[in-house]
């Protein structure tokens, strides 16, 4: 029989595990509660109407149809039988592995308090995206035809929880949305009135980042009119708008980009896991007790960059997918001996609107507009697909050359429909 | 007071009389209940994963933003008052007009079986699309992960009802599909053995085209794959397939493409209305006894076409707009009397697959792979907006050469929730 690998999701880790495993003498299947991968670097701008959704999403089918020895099948885990090695799926069905990678990713989190999410929606998904963008968009269109002025200023204010890159990148867009893009498209508001309001808890944004460089990303926000308020977490959320520290700020969209907690896969097979679900896995990314079962990517936890944890950032996961695939074919060739895991951090980069980036490469430091160019670049680089990589960079070119925005399109629906975690 | 004209309805009729009202000494307000403008003649290749959404539709606001005496509010028209002068919307505000232009389209209909819906949808809005293609997609998933074989014949069964263009549009694209974008990406089923089964009540497909045309239309759905039956009405639609004539037929997705019903514009102004729910109009295009309200387009009636009645398209829409503007025009110059609408017919075009097309411009009729150049240039040129008319070029090329989809995605939701009527 040929070795089956089970891999449960298609993000970065999984794709990595995949594409690492090409030619090698295994069958494969991969298993996604959704039928595409998508490049969640690049989500914001979906919720902020600068792309598409298909410009950052790829059928899992279509990138793997070539390899006629992967099969791809849409559908939810809802447990792992460690001892009989087998996946059951939420129809019923169930799959046999020799190996299983679990690479399920995480969603947003609250820190215990569920109950916000209706009021702040976070941003994983391209459901998320769009239903973000439907509340921006749809907000805008109230305010326009609100008369009372403290209704139009709550309709106007726009919060953004959470000072990491996503949470600067979404505050960033939005403000050059309200700024620069919709002025000339409404009568009877001014939506450079907008505002655009990022709290964050800590002392700094950006805080993987040098404090030189968060201090400038704080300076290049307050340049675009967004208002920076750190030092001050969020007491709560609701349809009214939020309290953070003593302040109370009237706001009908609030988005979240405060916190994660990893998919079910630690309990799905009975893992010991962090406070953020994530399974606390070996040095050779496999489960303790089980070195048929890996874990990468943002469901798991490891101390491999330099002893310190790795972050859950796109680049990491690939990293882990493809340590994965050389550890399978290892076994293969009979070579059992443990691999360690190694992360190499290539660097942190986040943009806050479209002239200005920041950059770490650690040898090199990097703001303002070349680090924007060099950031466009590297995500372009690293889209999958020729063809898309060059739709995104035309989209690019035109938005920052024209102004114009092309995917303002508000579409039904979503809003509170979504499942659970993206396995 | 500057004359206002309201109109509602941003389809091609309404956008065609605000285009015509440039530069006129008037304050123009219009209202849609969607916020984007949609080229509806391609809505069938976001059904079918060949456009993604934001290729054919354009936010009102945007398109109007050099438009300073525009107003564009989103809301839905809940009653006209033809005394008062005055619009209700939804949230229980109101406007006042001078001239009312009426433009709210249609929707499909069900010939009295409305519980036929949610198995048989139609293909009006963006969200009517998304939801086609997601129920295309899923269906050939489960069929995936299905082992019973008559279920999997179910789930690899397509059926729409209806032989106009959409329906003919529909079904060649489908095949195409299956038959060869398809067939690589999947392991378990073959993709290329779905059957694609059109039913049409009437003698021929296409039946605004000449026999000849319908006949080759017919040849050239067949060289697809596909089952033509026509002379048989469908009798019912369940979850379990549809009845036609003596005949059951297991299926799982059902597309109607068989009727239109006119949105409730005549009901909301108490005009006179025939069957299908259309505004009886003058041959000036006002109501009856208000010379100052027009109804134009799919959502009006009116036997302009050499004592014909003008057909439910764009060009036809677009002429009626641009007539209402010149009526504007005229009585803004004191020139009130009426002006006849004779509607100019340049052509039928309706396409099968990618290669062939059909096209009665009366005084040309052609058919095969010239006239389906013939068919996207003409579409292509009618689509509003540069950026986005290359776009689709490019697509369309992209697809013409590869063979690869661009839009496969699967996002959640929207079935079921829709509204009812665009207006």
């Amino acid at each position: 029989m040929t070795h089956h690998v089970v891999i449960v999701g298609a993000g970065f880790g999984g794709l990595g595990a995949a594409h690492g495993l090409a030619g090698a003498d295994v069958k494969i299947t991969i298993v996604d509660q959704r039928n595409h991968h998508l490049f969640q670097p690049l989500l914001y701008q979906v919720g902020t109407a600068s792309l598409a959704t298909s410009e950052i999403a790829w059928p899992i089918r279509h990138l793997m149809r070539k390899r006629k020895e992967v099969t791809t099948l849409l559908g939810a885990v809802s447990a792992v039988d460690t001892e009989r090695r087998r996946v059951s799926l939420d129809d019923g069905g169930s799959l046999e592995y020799d190996t299983l990678v679990l690479a399920t990713g995480a969603r947003h989190a609250y820190f215990g308090h569920d109950e916000w999410e209706p009021y702040a929606p976070g941003l994983k998904t391209l459901e998320d995206a769009t239903a973000i963008r439907r509340r921006i968009l749809l907000s805008l269109e109230r305010a326009e035809r609100e008369s009372d002025p403290e209704r139009r200023a709550a309709l106007m204010t726009f919060v953004i929880v959470g000072g990491g890159p996503t949470g600067v990148e979404l505050a960033g867009a939005i403000a050059e949305l309200t700024n620069q893009n919709l002025p000339p498209e409404f009568r009877h508001i001014d939506t450079r009135k907008a505002r655009v309001v990022l709290i964050e808890a800590g002392a700094r944004v950006l805080p993987a980042f040098t404090e030189d460089l968060s201090a400038y990303a704080k300076r290049s926000l307050e340049r675009l009119g967004i208002e920076v308020h750190l030092g001050r977490p969020v007491r709560e959320c609701s349809a009214e708008g939020v309290v953070y520290g003593d302040q109370r700020l009237a706001a009908k969209v609030i988005l979240w980009a405060a916190g994660v907690r990893a998919s079910a896969a630690a309990a799905w097979a009975g893992l010991p896991a962090d406070q953020a679900g994530r399974a606390k896995v070996e040095a050779d990314l496999t489960a303790p007790g089980h070195p048929e079962i890996f874990v990468i990517g943002d469901t798991a936890t490891i101390n491999a960059w330099q002893g310190k944890p790795v972050p859950g950032i796109a680049p990491a996961a690939k990293q882990q997918g493809t340590h994965v695939a050389r550890t399978i074919r290892a076994r293969l060739d009979g070579d059992f001996a443990p691999r360690i895991f190694r992360y190499v951090h290539s660097g942190n980069l986040a943009t806050i609107g479209k002239s200005a980036a920041v950059i770490d490469f650690g040898w090199i430091k990097m703001r303002g507009g070349l680090a924007w160019w060099i950031w466009g670049l590297a995500h372009i680089y690293f889209l999958i697909g020729v063809r898309n990589r060059l739709a995104v960079a035309l989209n690019w070119l035109w938005i920052h050359t024209t102004g114009s925005r092309n995917a303002c399109l508000i579409t039904q629906g979503n809003v509170g429909d979504r499942h659970t975690d993206s396995s």
